[in-house]
């Protein structure tokens, strides 16, 4: 089993910044130095360059800032300057007392949709969820235990445009900043991830590239593979090919069924899951083309 | 991450027959032979001698049989004669549509509490929860958001003694075939053992036999082990000590604290806890001395 | 990690007896009847019912017989009248006082071919390994310091069915009772397959079925996946398309290249190739159809 | 499994700076600063602190400088004013070019002796191994095959004193920088290890602190765990008390013997042996108190 990340980021006045750029000297002197004098105390520093002889740099340092939350805006007035400079970053601030919003999409799987409610009651993720959205009512009851909003917008064939564009809807409504597929059994249109615009989180059962589409389960058992896994990824219009964020397989033997194996399924499922959605709350994940960076 | 056992046992007309006795010749022929003779149609079939040279020898069959509900009563006196002949064989036999009773004991802590209510719900569990009992009120509307029924009995250094013997006496009541301390936080006497009769699995917080007792993360922390780990053991009178059922481990780093320790081991605990329940739950779990085989 | 079986067949006078035929009721009987009568001790036992209501039926054995090798032919002609009658078995009975022998073929990879050379020494594997074929002169050192007899056959374009043939004409000379690709980097031919008539274990560097073919450590570089494996398999016409034995996989970042993903593979690839051998050395592994059962 | 790390510390012109000293801001932005001033590119960094409000921090940043060994000696007069300020930094400069010198000490078993030689001739090491010593002839023809001098210097209960001054004398002779026990059997006194006054690593066949001292193997078949482990850490006066380095599991089943696990244990052994020597050459430990800090 891999650990999830322990990160600090839920005490208060930690932030972290992301930046990415093309590989050159001195960014992280230039950024360290800048934090320095604004009197940031670096907690974690991680870095990564594709290509050291001219690639893409990747950087994120999670800092402690007394009173961070006012100065905050001529904090990023001053580090724009640093960064538009002759770095031309692209560059992000979190704050950790800003946590992200994140609207939930289900469909009757409760697994990973409860992992996911459990730890955020038991403080493991530093999140906001202003909303469940669901084609099914299954799962209602759990939603409302936790005090959620629970939208049914049911899908058929025909009015999958208008579904998507009402989940749109009140997903920006709510200020979602990101959306993760908890085992949500719709395939999503290219229309309703440009309308959305923000980031979209799967769980795929199977280690992709194994087993891409509908029913990795009965697949995995008419190989005959002796291990089964998950896959969490970014959804992009190409079905599961998204860039991956967290996987990983437990060991089966013969003697599974197809409905067995699925089973056995969920808790990687869940656990993968969990590791990417606490990466990306985190800002511990660069997409970089196709591929991740995960600090 | 280990895999759960996947039985079939919750399918009806399946039992399992176990089985303990001084290795000898012709065990294994004589028991088939008997299924076999009533019509049984062998499903699994595992063994185990501690020594084929005149150690200890266990077996599990797990097998179909039509009607077995109609002629158990026939089919168990029946055995006997081939049990108690030259064999002197202990043997138990369970049936799938009888599932087992378990009284679950919790104390503040939910993850092990409601792992083990999701999987039942799920039906990974073939099980009955007749009771929970707590030493604290917290639990109380997860318990009755799942309909079971939740007792809280205080305990204090001076009242332990009644304490146990109200818990007893409610678990004996409600027919609970055995128990588990979901993470319930106190150390339980002999006579709670005793006056019960029953077993009782326990989910410690580290890979016995390091750190047994109280705070074992912070042990683990101070340690500085690259690994921390959850153990399943039944319970006997020496604390930690008694037969292990499962263990797992997650790889930490230096830049955990004992609080984070405790956060990553909460998803091995609760995981390598319903891994021993289930075992526990398929007789797959046979005791010997201060061990066990799991088959 | 997942251990390496640790069976018991290096120990003289014990034997395993393999069985695959169509499910029915009364075949553990009879055969432990049958062993129980001709005075074995059965030390371990597994079965598989691929559908217990009419599948296929696979059964492994371990025995303890003294005198076995005297005994021998009396005993197998005695069993086929139980597997020829009712039963309509396939099976077969193997000695662990006669080792298998095992021909190896190399290209310029040393680490699987030296795992399996140093288990052999250290006494994991009761193997014989009366030659050792390769492409190329790279490993000639490592096979003579193990006193292993060292064949060079170059593998052109042009000369490939002529080389097959000289490779094949070498393993049947030697009494090879199966062969194993230890990284040898050439793709085998039908004629190959169907020459040689016995079992061909390969080791490939993925978790298959995901980057079937060449250079799957480049593949899985660009598709950014999170863990690479190996699988060993059965070699069938179809290439990496053979029944999987054992799979196994390691966790890998973003900092990794596929140079470092080839160094970090290997460790995977010996392992994983490891095991395979054993079980099949073992007659753990019984195939159906293009999967495996593994006792 | 977990993956070896992967450094690139054989690159030409790369080199590593670590330092300790107590947390207090500036640290990162006056390094990098310094190293930008220098001409280096920042390959990784990393860092830690024990504790953000006043704690030891520790740091390692990996470096790319063209023409570092023509400049090095200007480069860490230049750097001990960085570090002697305010900061009071103590630290160490390695450069890939230069490998560090490794003292191997043996005596029967071969496993993971053979495994580190082994990857030191596949360049998984970036090290040189100026001697192997053995209280045994057992393992000679293998150093040798490595062309490795190897010097046998037996051990008994009254020669022990002169035993370990003529080991110390024969390591520091060959300027060895640090000594690793693959699986020397000998308890080192407090005497060796201030005579060689320099690193130490050992691998002891347990998950440490379970099953401290002689025969782990069947201190665990006692016990009746269901992992078996091994640990590597630095060798300190207290018997396999010192700082832990690397540690992996392997799980195992009442099946096993203490034989059977001692051999499963190999694989984990040389596993966790190599991984904690390549974290050592590459210098991502560092030692805190009874601690590590493991980047």
């Amino acid at each position: 089993m891999t650990a999830l990340t322990t990160g600090l980021l839920d005490a208060p006045n930690t932030a972290t910044l992301t930046i990415s750029c093309a590989d050159q000297r001195g960014i992280v002197a230039a950024v360290s130095q800048f934090l320095h004098n604004h009197g940031a105390n670096i907690i974690h520093s991680d870095q990564h360059s594709t290509d050291p002889s001219g690639g893409t740099f990747f950087m994120r340092m999670e800092f402690y800032l007394k009173d961070l939350d006012v100065a905050r805006n001529q904090f990023e007035r001053a580090f724009q300057e640093v960064a538009a400079g002759p770095f031309g970053m692209a560059w992000q601030l979190n704050s950790a007392s800003e946590p992200k919003k994140m609207a939930l999409l289900v469909s009757r799987y409760d697994h990973c949709f409860l992992d996911l409610l459990w730890r955020k009651r038991r403080g493991e993720l530093n999140v906001e969820i202003p909303l469940v959205i669901s084609n099914h009512e299954d799962l209602r009851r759990d939603a409302e235990m936790f005090g959620l909003p629970f939208h049914v917008i049911p899908v058929t064939q025909e009015n999958r445009a208008e579904a998507e564009a009402e989940q749109v809807r009140l997903m920006r409504e709510a200020g979602a900043d990101f959306a993760v597929l908890a085992r949500y059994m719709q395939i999503l249109s290219g229309d309703f991830l440009r309308g959305f615009g923000r980031p979209v989180i799967n769980i795929h059962h199977s280690f992709l590239p194994a087993f891409v589409g509908a029913n990795p389960y009965r697949a995995a058992f008419k190989r005959g593979v002796k291990l089964i896994g998950a896959t969490s990824h970014y959804v992009t219009e190409e079905l599961d090919a998204g860039p991956i964020i967290a996987q990983d397989v437990v060991p089966v033997t013969h003697r599974e069924t197809p409905d067995t194996l699925m089973r056995l399924g969920r808790d990687v499922e869940r656990q993968v899951l969990a590791r990417a959605v606490k990466a990306h709350l985190e800002d511990r994940v660069l997409v970089h083309g196709n591929k991740t960076v995960v600090f």
